[in-house]
């Protein structure tokens, strides 16, 4: 932990930050340790570029907060006090003018904001503190790849427990329910985002919505899921058929791997994100389903299930070592059928490691 | 649908509003019918006093909105083009030159904010689309409170799943596993947010997290979950005991319940939040506990889990007639004991309606 203080304490002195405000879940438990989804209620952790930094939340998690182990000031708010005063009040004690702060701009909310420039009146200049911590949070230590890999195995595992609760009949919830249990009963207190289990038709849509659709036989089944592991988010999509596919079936589903194998085998340390889309784009498009591939090949993985950087076939980013991120390509053909196919992978030296194992060729269930 | 565009449309021309722009998932489906969850993606709604309304949305997102029976104009938008140079274009054709907007002010990120200002560069006021809309959807519908109360059945029936399932060993995640397994083989695709099932000390902390804490003899049960049905919100929670309790565990039982009571008898028509949130804490406090009651009675109740009003001691809203809410004290000691008790009420011409009905007398599971 002492080491991502002093990488941003580093950025604010070069930057002449004089502190960076943070105020999402995630962020915060990055920095903090301190996991709280605190809902309409501010939670906010504000960090220094020399000082010691400031953690705020509603009084009640006040103790929640030490026992995850943090070990410096907590200014604490009840439901009916307003914390701004309290904070104008600790960070003016640090006796700096501040001019210049950062905030998460793509989630500090308009009223946030407001109360803050309120509180600090001599605050010119806001600049996005995600430029840096999405960055930092992009290369994850060796601690965080195990605890991903983890939420990978469990991810594999929701894929065998799904594939083999599939028969005539049964609805996408009834699967859905069946996966979700066997995690929790194990342990896993929370799913990555909301569970998609999506059959026939249904599959067709990219974001579709699990319900009573029942399984026939020449349906695909598509599974879309994830599993959060101490905060650090896995996310598969596996598409499997039942009893039988047509040839275009297969055709489409041949194609969706082909595509997604040949962005796997395009990633490496120095590859541009655009290439890697591009490999998975170009396959489609040469096999004629470019228009009914509508999303972006992929995106980074960790403590946000869809988090920097972004796969798309204009971002020259260039991989590095120690990124995770998602390669699922998918073709989404309105009425016939979608197909995606996605793997967690991580850059290693030569090329990447694909973190998500359970099987990608035709799985026919009978 | 009709009569909320007029309503939000009167309020925009009464205040010289040239258009709302509307962000939040919630927000977006009440005016709309459809509803997304776009992640990271821009989700919008612009609403004009006069004009037909704007729903922009990922492209692959288009034909779900079509099939929710959006009937108005879409902008849809790949992952590599940016929808702000469409919003802007497609604003501009009205032919109106707007200096005044309302925005979520809660809900829109600052990067949005900025996009929205130097795309309209005659924007001068914002103001809060909040102050409308909150009142607006505080008032419930025929329609919308049917919905409620078939969500705070299901609330009842995942209560009673989870006394079923209390044994002795069996860990909080094993009961919370068995609740949401029956419930979404019924085809309850949704909770309204992460069911909470805490045995022992855990139930203690106001916001704690289920894990692998096994149940013993004279340990307090506390649920705390809710259930999503078409779009809307349910949020019960029950507190039971297994095998025995002691006197000190049934004094702060019975006056958690009396706190609870007293609160649901102070609802009515004309009655202030405050009154309400006082008739509960004043019991709590009266027996010794006001320490113990860290947090407010309780939340409006509706497309959010949380929504306005806020039943705080200090809120001097008056309860009208059509308001959905929480009524939900507890007394939480450290290491010894947390009990709470809500229900969700209706507030109708003579008092409220409770609309969770799961029996509230202590309830000792042998």
């Amino acid at each position: 932990m002492e080491n991502k203080f002093k990488q941003i304490g580093n950025w604010m002195a070069e930057q002449e930050i004089g502190f960076t405000f943070l105020t999402s879940t995630d962020n915060i438990f990055y920095f903090s340790g301190f996991y709280s989804d605190p809902h309409e209620r501010l939670l906010a952790l504000i960090l220094f570029p020399q000082d010691e930094p400031i953690l705020i939340c509603p009084a009640m998690e006040k103790n929640d907060a030490k026992n995850a182990g943090w070990k410096y000031e907590i200014i604490g708010y009840s439901d009916i006090e307003n914390p701004w005063d309290a904070i104008q009040k600790k960070v003016a004690a640090k006796g700096q003018k501040i001019t210049k702060a950062a905030v998460e701009k793509d989630h500090m909310n308009v009223s946030r904001y407001e109360a803050l420039r309120s509180s600090f009146p001599s605050l010119k200049l806001f600049t996005s503190a995600e430029e840096k911590i999405n960055r930092l949070r992009m290369i994850k230590t060796e601690k965080e790849l195990s605890i991903i890999r983890e939420a990978c195995k469990w991810a594999d595992y929701a894929i065998e427990v799904g594939c083999s609760e599939i028969a005539e009949g049964k609805t996408e919830m009834q699967i859905l329910a069946a996966v979700e249990y066997e995690l929790k009963k194990k342990g896993i207190a929370k799913m990555s985002f909301s569970t998609m289990v999506l059959t026939g038709k249904n599959g067709a849509s990219p974001h579709g919505n699990p319900g009573d659709t029942p399984i026939q036989k020449g349906d695909f089944v598509l599974f879309d899921l994830g599993v959060v592991v101490d905060g650090y988010c896995s996310d598969i999509t596996r598409t499997v058929a039942y009893g039988e596919v047509n040839e275009k079936q297969k055709e489409i589903y041949d194609t969706v791997l082909n595509a997604q194998l040949a962005a796997i085998s395009a990633s490496k340390p120095g590859a541009a994100c655009s290439s890697i889309d591009l490999a998975a784009r170009n396959t489609i498009r040469d096999a004629g389903y470019g228009e009914y591939f509508p999303h972006r090949l992929g995106h980074g993985l960790g403590l946000s299930v869809h988090e920097f950087p972004s796969l798309t076939e204009t971002n020259s980013l260039k991989l590095q070592e120690g990124m995770v991120f998602t390669i699922e390509p998918g073709i989404y053909v309105p009425d016939i059928a979608g197909v995606r196919i996605e793997d967690d992978v991580y850059v290693a030296k030569d090329g990447v490691e694909i973190l998500t194992n359970f099987p990608k060729d035709l799985h026919i269930i009978k």
